[in-house]
């Protein structure tokens, strides 16, 4: 991957900032929301919903753009496509992009909705639930998406979610297109089990014919194939050519690609704290090593690394260092 | 302090969200900034440090503003006057505030000045540099002070900052005057150091003639009575019969009102993590313990509690269950 021009790694997503609040143990029956699960909700909900909150901390957040900053952080070259308002929280979230150096492709917005938030409800135990007012990032364009914006990454990682929004799945085949003309790998992150299964036959295809990474967890993984257990989705790789980068929470990673497996185990942890981002932060670690050209089970290693450090407080990105203490 | 029919502590100041973010070693000489300082901003300052600055955390914040709050945590019954526009740092400095039941006696406004930030630089072992863009704060006018704003609180609490804007000494004035018509205490927090010097002949003019109770650290109230070392300010205390409540750090706090002297030591804490708000979470805790008509030793008992729990992380202001654990 060292033939281009352009960065590593570019990260095409929903550019959230996240509202991060400890719950009580019935917060989540009064909002009627499933734990665990990521709710879109409208701009009055939002308000309903952040009203019924205690005090808050706002990080910027996002799954892919997640990743995306733990690459940079990391030391790799990375770029963002997501869509945010010229408002405050537009301005955290570039500012936190660029600052570890990301190169944002896309201007702030001029007019529209207001720049996305996820309200982050934790429980004692890290558990977290997302209910998320996407706003700004409802109108990212296929038009967005172009020979200025994707330039020829050597990967470009692709946000499930991208697929709830109107243009979702123009602007991803657009950028999947480009990637593949300009010799790009193309990742894609299935976000969540229930984003899945609202876009299962659009994303099978995607991995039939185009996406050559995919990132998932168990149960992200296991909705793309239909499988009730993880033993079934490993049979129903067999003889697929695209690199599965797959988590399993406290079970580790499992990595196939082709013949060859990679089992990795997870890291010994006395306290999770917030289990935000882990999946993003295993990505970004493991992309990293990817980018490197490392070993399989290097790019597990490190992925598991990040993964260890972000549960471990709260907040979904990583922070420098991590691999000096891993 | 039981007679009244308001609220317990009605605090006046700043309305200032936080950004925080860990610094390196060397940033404090890159911006030529004071370590340990608070130091006044513009505008085009505040984007040239923020550009300059890694990731960040974003919490409401503000001197006062942390007490009050605390105060609110705590379970007192608690007001606030301060100026945020009606922007997004708006809301989340107001929903902080409101999510524990604090009364917000502003309407937010509807132009003028964003509203204020501060770029809290932590380096390693917790020290703490401020940079504060105040914003909206400076636009707050001694017209918003008044019966309907004030009412009838046990204790009015003032910020030292607040007489660093336009009307402050004149607002602050009013305020005073309205505490002692409707039998209200009135507290003043000295801020920093740097603000009594700004101050000096008026905050002591107020000592003398209205403040009732006077919360400071040891180099504030040295630069109040313009001794050296705290030893001279013990001795300046003589024959006032204010309630001086005056923090220390690793010594503790001294607490000092006519006759009776309270000197109270700071807990032992393995890793100082970040101490801003120390001081604010000790005033949320004495002014607490004095709402509920305790004895000066306790007061600071549940003032020590709590600015313990803060420096053990990042952020300012304590959260539930402080006392449980303490």
């Amino acid at each position: 991957m060292s033939s281009h021009n352009d960065v590593e790694l570019l990260g095409i997503s929903n550019a959230i900032v996240d509202v991060l609040a400890h719950i009580d143990d019935g917060f989540l029956d009064k909002i009627g929301a499933v734990r665990g699960s990521m709710t879109l909700i409208d701009a009055d909900r939002a308000h309903e919903i952040y009203d019924m909150m205690g005090p808050a901390t706002e990080m910027s957040g996002g799954s892919v753009a997640n990743s995306v900053a733990g690459f940079a952080v990391l030391g790799g070259n990375a770029a963002y496509i997501g869509r945010v308002r010229d408002d405050q929280l537009g301005e955290i979230f570039n500012h936190d992009m660029r600052s570890i150096g990301v190169d944002i492709r896309l201007p702030k917005a001029a007019d529209g909705l207001p720049t996305a938030r996820s309200h982050v409800l934790i429980e004692d135990g890290g558990q977290r639930t997302l209910q998320t007012y996407l706003g700004a990032c409802t109108e990212l364009k296929a038009a967005d998406i172009n020979d200025d914006t994707v330039r020829s990454p050597a990967i470009v990682l692709i946000e499930g979610y991208i697929y709830d929004i109107a243009e979702g799945p123009a602007l991803a085949k657009k950028a999947m297109q480009l990637a593949r003309a300009n010799g790009s790998k193309v990742a894609l992150s299935l976000s969540d089990s229930f984003c899945v299964e609202r876009h299962r036959q659009t994303f099978a295809d995607a991995v039939d014919q185009t996406v050559d990474i995919v990132v998932a967890d168990e149960d992200e993984v296991n909705a793309l194939f239909g499988t009730d257990d993880f033993g079934a989705t490993l049979d129903a790789l067999d003889g697929r050519d695209n690199l599965f980068v797959m988590t399993r929470s406290e079970k580790g990673s499992v990595i196939v690609h082709g013949d060859e497996k990679v089992v990795y185990p997870a890291d010994k942890v006395e306290e999770v704290v917030d289990t935000t981002g882990a999946g993003d932060a295993y990505c970004a670690g493991f992309l990293y090593g990817l980018a490197q050209q490392m070993p399989l089970e290097d790019c597990a290693r490190i992925g598991t690394t990040c993964a260890t450090q972000v549960i471990q407080r709260v907040g979904a990105r990583i922070e420098p260092g991590v691999l000096e203490s891993g």
